[in-house]
């Protein structure tokens, strides 16, 4: 049961023709949320509305990161399929460029080198098994509730999910975790198990080949503090002859409010840097930095069919815009604050919100029971009220019980009051 | 070094400012075709024009089948963009009735059920899992000279690609191949090295998961004759334990002139169908079906960000419906057949040539040298005089030496004529 993003299963029974249609066609392993499923038909920059007519404000969904039917990215996108959308075997100096883009985004001496992919799965696909090539190991290490994707490899090292250790014993990988650094400061105890993971490969007889991270922790549950802890890691990891692998397939593309990449919030030095959601606000593309000595230890020759066309390279160069022109890395950080500090009032108010942390529009809350144990029921509860409130949100982290917030980047103060006001009443609705 | 369509590499001395570009910042493992490389920035129907203006009929690209800049399907693109894009874990019919039109597609008795990917590569990256899970068997089949993608575990069973039984090995797969059916009715002896194949894993104490075949062989150098010879395979493989995956990235929607499916020709019967490339004529989308008894071998629950959302749904209908109102499965037999006809007569007039073979929308013909020996700088230079002849093609097989035509789907009589008017005209130039 993948508890990552999916609080329930629907069935016939609420929600009985569509659900059966779906069921008659459709792989059964897709799921749906919300007990009555959401059935949208119109969006506008956070707001979604249903077939009824009804409108959600999104804080949820982080690939649409610079608004629903963004209109500068549908332009960018429509203007460039009617010219021409082909492939990375002929010449396109718009490819070099949003290249050249997104590898300023990350300071430094180093000399980076891109391709394309299609999606953050075959991009941390390729970053694995450039790490196996370069350091000719196969242990990886990530921590115990996370998310990196759907290809087998990217599975194997999937922890959120059930399976993943017989799958990367089927592909002979070796995986050790780290206990998810959630919770306030709970980063300090991150470089003890980094360590202790470490030793473990070690007395096995492991060659590491990289430590692999969302930069923010997101499935875990949200790790962010103290600043720098990832950095102590990272050396850790480079002092034993590992890559680190930044996946910022979630943290990326200014959603912290504070650096484009999460891992700048931590003064981190990756090796690979891995993205891929919000690089085109829905338009499907993902793409794969790394360091140029890497560039050896990728197979022979590299082409993805899709990935790097000409509308893919358009419509990327229309999300930097519009993160860039419309300071979208500022809004993230003002609307964030606001949203934290009003959160971390209602936390003072309710025995039943342990936790209040966030950064940017990532935002966590952790819902407990009257005796502070995990409440995933609490959040569960606090999701679908939210939903009655016109507001969508969802759950995350090792134990459920974490709310996922997540802000477009493009929230105005409407926007976030609305959010806020919503919140205070549906805690204590369900905390009543 | 992948043969299978990358016939040179261009280097700073033949293009230097936009090479040098591009070896700065994006990955040197990319490559560019022809030795002066192609720089397209407009493209309709079935012509491209480059960046001097000179256009150039496509009879290479296979993804956009239904035509380069095809309204409807960027129409269909725009209109959803900007209504809504969002994922398959809310309801969305519409993206029941694609499942619906695409299982359609194929007759019988069986219920199938679809799970929507981004690529090809996740397609079979997804079926050979199934297939192991299914099984319990780690045992693939497939030809000598196959293409299947680019993730870890589809690249392993690449056996175009150098490196496939290394990253086999560290994979745990046990990979046996069959020599490429290609020619005038090697399919013949198809079914002996299926045989052997499979006697080779017994031998061995390796439990078969599946035999995972391109319907056309493409890569191979497209193997097609005599019909029926694949669905004595199927029957092999099913006796045998093993599953049957029928690869049609590059053989469906309707290449093929007589069938949706490349594998209708022969009348065999897969359990499990996978397909990208011209699904969304460039836009990013693929997708995975299976007779329904496999779904409980699928990883507990499956989501993808990207595959199956609205736009790419609204896309799917619009390339489905352009094959079929506008008849472009008939368009492909009889333009197919015309172009078939005449290079055939090429052939018998030129003694370099010592093959012709095709259905519909894919051909091929091998280049050889006076003495009968394959001539792959033979293909080359035909290729570049094509380009120089405003025609694009490649080059493909085990030998590098078969020339790969792939006209798109809605070529007109002019079109078809351009084409063999300029590849007599190539041929006899290359070979005077």
């Amino acid at each position: 049961m993948l508890k990552l993003n999916s609080f329930t299963v629907t069935d016939e029974k609420t929600h009985p023709t569509q659900v059966m249609r779906r069921r008659a066609t459709l792989s059964h392993k897709y799921e749906l949320f919300y007990r009555d499923p959401l059935n949208p038909v119109q969006a506008q920059d956070a707001w979604i509305t249903d077939a009824s007519g009804r409108k959600y404000l999104d804080a949820y969904n982080n690939v649409v990161s610079v608004g629903h039917g963004n209109r500068r990215v549908i332009d960018a996108m429509t203007n460039q399929a009617k010219m021409i959308c082909t492939h990375t075997r002929y010449v396109n100096d718009e490819l070099c460029r949003l290249s050249e883009r997104l590898t300023g985004k990350n300071e430094g001496n180093n000399e980076w080198r891109s391709i394309f992919t299609c999606s953050g799965s075959e991009a941390n696909d390729l970053a694995m098994r450039v790490a196996m090539q370069f350091t000719g190991g196969n242990g990886f290490i990530v921590t115990d509730h996370a998310y990196h994707g759907l290809t087998a490899l990217t599975q194997a090292i999937t922890t959120s999910m059930t399976g993943y250790l017989e799958l990367s014993n089927r592909l002979g990988l070796e995986i050790a975790t780290i206990p998810s650094p959630v919770g306030k400061n709970e980063g300090n105890s991150f470089i003890d198990g980094l360590q202790t993971a470490i030793n473990d490969m070690h007395s096995r007889g492991i060659r590491l080949a990289a430590g692999i991270f969302d930069s923010f922790f997101t499935s875990d549950g949200l790790g962010l503090t103290p600043k720098g802890f990832l950095d102590d890691a990272v050396r850790l990891l480079h002092d034993n002859g590992a890559l680190y692998i930044a996946d910022e397939v979630q943290p990326g593309f200014a959603r912290s409010g504070s650096y484009f990449w999460g891992f700048q919030t931590h003064g981190a030095d990756p090796d690979i840097i891995t993205m891929g959601k919000p690089m085109g606000n829905g338009y499907p593309m993902a793409a794969i930095m790394f360091k140029a000595l890497l560039d050896d230890y990728i197979m022979d020759s590299y082409f993805n069919t899709f990935g790097g066309n000409n509308v893919a390279v358009a419509v990327g160069h229309a999300v930097l815009d519009e993160i860039e022109e419309r300071n979208l890395l500022e809004n993230a950080h003002i609307q964030g604050e606001k949203i934290l500090s009003e959160l971390e009032q209602l936390k003072e108010s309710c025995v039943n919100i342990s936790s209040v942390r966030g950064s940017g529009m990532s935002i966590a809350v952790d819902v407990v029971t009257n005796d502070g144990a995990p409440n995933a029921d609490g959040a569960i509860r606090i999701v679908e009220a939210m939903k009655q409130r016109g507001v969508i949100i969802s759950t995350s982290g090792v134990s459920g019980n974490t709310l996922k917030i997540r802000p477009l980047l493009i929230y105005t103060n409407e926007d976030t009051n609305f959010l806020i006001d919503q919140a205070q009443s549906a805690v204590r609705t369900v905390f009543s």
